[in-house]
């Protein structure tokens, strides 16, 4: 019946809960108890637990029914699909040393996966690995998961991490006692090369791992959250509660679409006759079907959909981008191309960057001009790049808010938007301020020198757009002392484990994907360190040094109490000066707020590189410049090699 | 003019002597003394070292002609390339902070490379990197063999590792002091993805590392050996000799058709007038033409020229093998092709083998028949794929040598070899002791019931040709107290270094040859440990178990003062008991002299794995069965985890 429903986030799965449940030979009821006591699903076992194929074999000679419990027919497929999750069986042990409990185990794993696959549940729950290794387990669900047409399978993994890891350890992590599960999950799924219908249900316990090493699971491919009785504590008024770790924890699993799932007993008798959704405020009406008992583990469920309501309903900025969330995009090639209109109806719309750069023309035409010359100089302004105008509107709105006399030159080399341009002039009345040259700005033959140069010519990565290459063509006509607005920027790279987008990219089964940026809004992504800056521009350049080529090698070192964790690839951002104190910029520590023209960048890595505590992990990334292109190649020397991404960038390149 | 000749390997390489030089404007004299000096090639800088692209620039405006040495007229197109070397400037250094210095280096790093390139040589030197760090270096050299044709780029790299590495520090070696060479050779080569035409010119220093961390460098693309003057001893005649480990690093190149290249200054005067090579009884008469000056290196190379000759000359074996070397041959199938009239005409010619079945059936025929019964028993003996007859031959002669009586049947499922079995008895006057059956072993339904089952129906890994399965279906028609020769086999498993294997299974550029088992006869590989058994199989198999599936997990050492090195992937073999101490196999450390039937057989990874001192090297594999085929699959877990490859047998299988 859902949690609840959340304004901005209606689709979120996560407002569906479940219950696991023990073996039932009767479906039906088991069904029909927890969905009237409030529960969306239930994850319950196929079969029943004393099921092994080696005693059948002895018994009966092999041949024979398996003990399933019920037929199919028992519910109707929806039933099947949209309530039951598949439990599959927590004896089995495909790493036991005991090679007939082995063999009985991957025996009964393919039994009950045809099983469930035959009643199209929509996913499947494996219990946890239950040694140090899990090769042979691993193996099995591997070769399940190439015929396998839709089904999810949930891998059980124990949310635990001992705190005392130093990072001094030998990273020989799987031959010794494992203390981080997910070093156990990583294992499993790269031996399974990160299978997209292989994904991970969390073990809440009572205790939680550091926020850090909570953190790497968010970029992984998380279902579920199976958050046992035993892990809630009683409030005073004697209903469950969890600490405010866990109420975090559960907040991030609802804003990352990761399902609830309660299991264990009750734990005590709490007061009854008082609903205890009432005493969290909540507003789930349902108390249960007139009649039918309390399902013992209803307490918890209100609990749970008590702190479903209460998040914050979703920023509107938030909502807006909804559809976007790790969804990739090429990123714009605005030189070769000639934007459309509806991208530049879309950026229009960004006012804070325009009042951003509202406020820089403003204090470079106060330095230009002092106040006693107001009247009588005239500043030069080119924007170059004007689109369809709005930096020029920013930038007469500045000169009138400072009293100055503005010249603007407008230069645009998409003749679209030179038409729409002209109709602006007329509108606006600014015919006798402004002129439109319709040109590119590289080989424009400028009558005068201006003293300011106004750009937006940046992209997610800054330079991306080749914002460099344009500028020094049009610092032939900036004078000596003139200004760049902006006067600088620079790009930052962050490592992250990006398992959807890792897979994403994969899907194309080409390399040329993996050697693509893309622009994309990151939510089911873990940020592993700070960012750290890659490249500075600054305009104008006073430097004799001509080449836009650049060179940077990064060290990143992973806090330690995260433990290990996969980098999938690199997050970047830009942030830019304007001008003086005035900035702009996506990098998330001094991101300029409610700005939604630039997502972020993502530079995938060919092979997730697994970094361990200590070691650091080490990037080169190169900014690349042809005759006609400007590509960047980027690689990992530490903690080990990677090929050289994008050589002479043969997968993805920007046009000059 | 050759360092000699040996016998049986005349196609080497290695017979041709390079010498080292300064830079010479003229090339054609350069040449000449060198040439007539006794060198076949010389490694000479191409362009003036005092050549900065950055002051040229400064001086004459970018453009003017670059100041080469001479033109490309200077020596003929086959002189170019039969007997020059182009050795890069060696002040490049493309990974220095000093940001001119890195800009001038890559700038002439292509044009140098561009010109040997217009000039059709075979190589060039790249000079050894200079830093801890050389991602820079392997950015630009990737950058340029994305375009080379068919030019060799030799990685100058100095043979040296400290011996005090004990293992116990951390992996991440890129970032500290750099104590093993041979660790930038593999950063290098990661970040260029191994590509084909980039390989190894090691520079031979005075002091050599350990014996296992020399051994690793075999099994990488090694074309080149550079040993200074100033590595040579003196002996007590007053002439040039080297270290005994010299000597042997220096025939091992030999044996890996590594050309040795000597450099640097005549280190003393050596007694004139006699002639150097006689001292060493060499039959290398050139003496240098008349009138000109001996070449002051003249007597390093008459020593190297000593050893080249004072090789053995190749074993009949290997010369014969000498074709198959590195030659990846897809496993025969012969229960699902039947094998052609040259596979059995080769196969039967390995006497060595047949011997030892001779051997075995003699011992089981005394074992199950004394003496004194020797006149009234009749010993059923069943050979189960008869092919041609070998077995059947061997097995009469066993029976004549112990006096014991024998009756014969020759099971065969290919029709075309019982054609020659029957002409074969007719021949050999056998017809009243075998009995020709035209049957898969499998199905047949015997007559009665044999003592003795004798089979030749083992791979290269064992039971890779599917032996297990055909002896089970064989077992039916033998007593319970019979024998089977084989009575039981293992496979075996091995880490290697097999860069030449690697780039042959990658030029294919897809996932299928990457998780296929190749028969190989290894020669550029580097064996890191000792084999270790895998599976087991006896016959006959008296346990209930039915299955043929098997798991075995494996740990290997890599001994620590071998260094890191790359596995590219398991080398397999077997070794079976026949009968008793009668055994027979390949497995290196037991393996049967002379014999020639079996290659080893290779397991690739999909990507090489580095694995570093003190770190085990964990591997799995699984033989499956399905109801048609048999396959392996196999993956790493340590030190990371690879993908389990040949997933449900998708790439490689056998047919049942």
């Amino acid at each position: 019946m859902t949690l609840g429903e959340r304004q901005g986030d209606e689709k979120n799965d996560s407002k569906y809960c479940g219950v696991e449940t023990e073996f039932n030979d009767d479906m039906p009821q088991l069904l029909s108890l927890n969905i009237h006591g409030g529960f969306d699903f239930v994850v319950a076992p196929l079969m029943d637990p004393a099921y092994r194929p080696s005693l059948l074999v002895s018994s009966n000679g092999g041949s024979g029914v398996l003990p399933f419990a019920g037929s199919d027919l028992v519910l109707s497929p929806s039933q099947w699909s949209s309530h039951v999750v598949g439990k599959i069986s927590s004896w089995l042990d495909l790493d036991s040393e005991d090679e007939t409990l082995r063999r009985d185990s991957e025996i009964t794993l393919k039994q009950e996966i045809a099983w469930a696959s035959h009643l199209s549940l929509q996913a499947c729950l494996l219990p946890a690995p239950k040694g140090v290794t899990c090769a042979n387990y691993a193996r099995c669900v591997n070769q399940i998961l190439q015929n396998l047409s839709n089904m999810q399978l949930w891998l059980r993994i124990p949310l635990e991490k001992s705190d005392d890891d130093d990072g001094n350890r030998s990273p020989n992590s799987m031959g010794e006692e494992h203390r981080d599960s997910w070093e156990m999950w990583n294992s499993f799924r790269t031996l399974g090369e990160h299978h997209s219908q292989l994904s991970v249900a969390l073990d809440v316990l009572s205790s939680l791992p550091s926020v850090n090493s909570l953190a790497r699971w968010f970029g992984e491919p998380v279902r579920a959250a199976i958050i046992n009785s035993n892990s809630f504590l009683t409030n005073a008024r004697g209903y469950p509660c969890l600490s405010k770790r866990h109420q975090n924890l559960l907040t991030e699993c609802f804003n990352h679409s990761i399902q609830i799932v309660i299991s264990g007993q009750q734990m005590q008798n709490f007061p009854t006759g008082t609903s205890v959704s009432n005493s969290h405020n909540s507003n789930n009406q349902s108390e249960g079907v007139e009649g039918m008992q309390r399902h013992p583990l209803r307490s918890y469920l209100d609990y749970i959909a008590y702190l479903y309501q209460k998040m914050d309903p979703l920023p509107e900025q938030e909502r807006f981008e909804l559809g976007y969330r790790d969804y990739l995009q090429s990123p714009l090639q605005p030189l070769m191309d000639n934007l459309e209109a509806q991208t530049y109806e879309t950026f229009e719309k960004d006012t804070t960057k325009y009042i951003q750069y509202q406020r820089a023309v403003a204090k470079a035409l106060v330095d230009r001009v002092p106040d006693e010359k107001a009247s009588t100089i005239t500043t030069v302004l080119m924007v170059v790049g004007a689109g369809r105008g709005p930096l020029v509107r920013a930038s007469l709105q500045a000169a009138e808010e400072t009293g100055r006399k503005l010249k603007v030159y407008a230069v645009e080399k998409n003749p679209n938007a030179i038409v729409t341009l002209h109709s602006l002039l007329k509108i606006e009345g600014w015919e006798k301020l402004v002129t439109i040259v319709s040109s590119d700005m590289r080989c424009w033959d400028a009558p005068e020198k201006a003293d300011i140069l106004v750009s937006e010519l940046l992209g997610s990565f800054g330079d991306n757009e080749l914002s460099p290459e344009c500028l020094d063509g049009a610092q032939r006509f900036l004078k000596e002392d003139g200004i760049s607005i902006p006067s600088s920027y620079t790009s930052f790279f962050q490592p992250v484990t990006a398992s959807k987008l890792y897979n994403d990219i994969k899907s194309h089964k080409d390399l040329v994907h993996f050697e693509t940026a893309y622009v994309v809004k990151f939510h089911r992504v873990a940020r592993l360190t700070s960012p750290q800056p890659v490249f500075t521009f600054n305009h104008p350049e006073d430097s004799t040094r001509k080449s836009n080529h650049r060179y940077t090698k990064l060290r990143f070192e992973i806090p330690t109490d995260t433990g290990s964790a996969l980098v999938h690839g690199f997050a970047g951002y830009f942030d830019s000066v304007l001008y003086k104190d005035v900035h702009l910029g996506i990098e998330p520590s001094t991101a300029t707020p409610n700005m939604f023209s630039w997502f972020p960048i993502f530079f995938p890595l060919r092979t997730p590189m697994c970094v361990q505590p200590g070691i650091p992990l080490e990037v080169h990334i190169w900014r690349c410049c042809g005759t006609s292109k400007v590509w960047y190649e980027w690689g990992v020397t530490s903690p080990s090699s990677s090929p050289i991404h994008n050589c002479n960038g043969r997968s993805y390149w920007v046009g000059l």
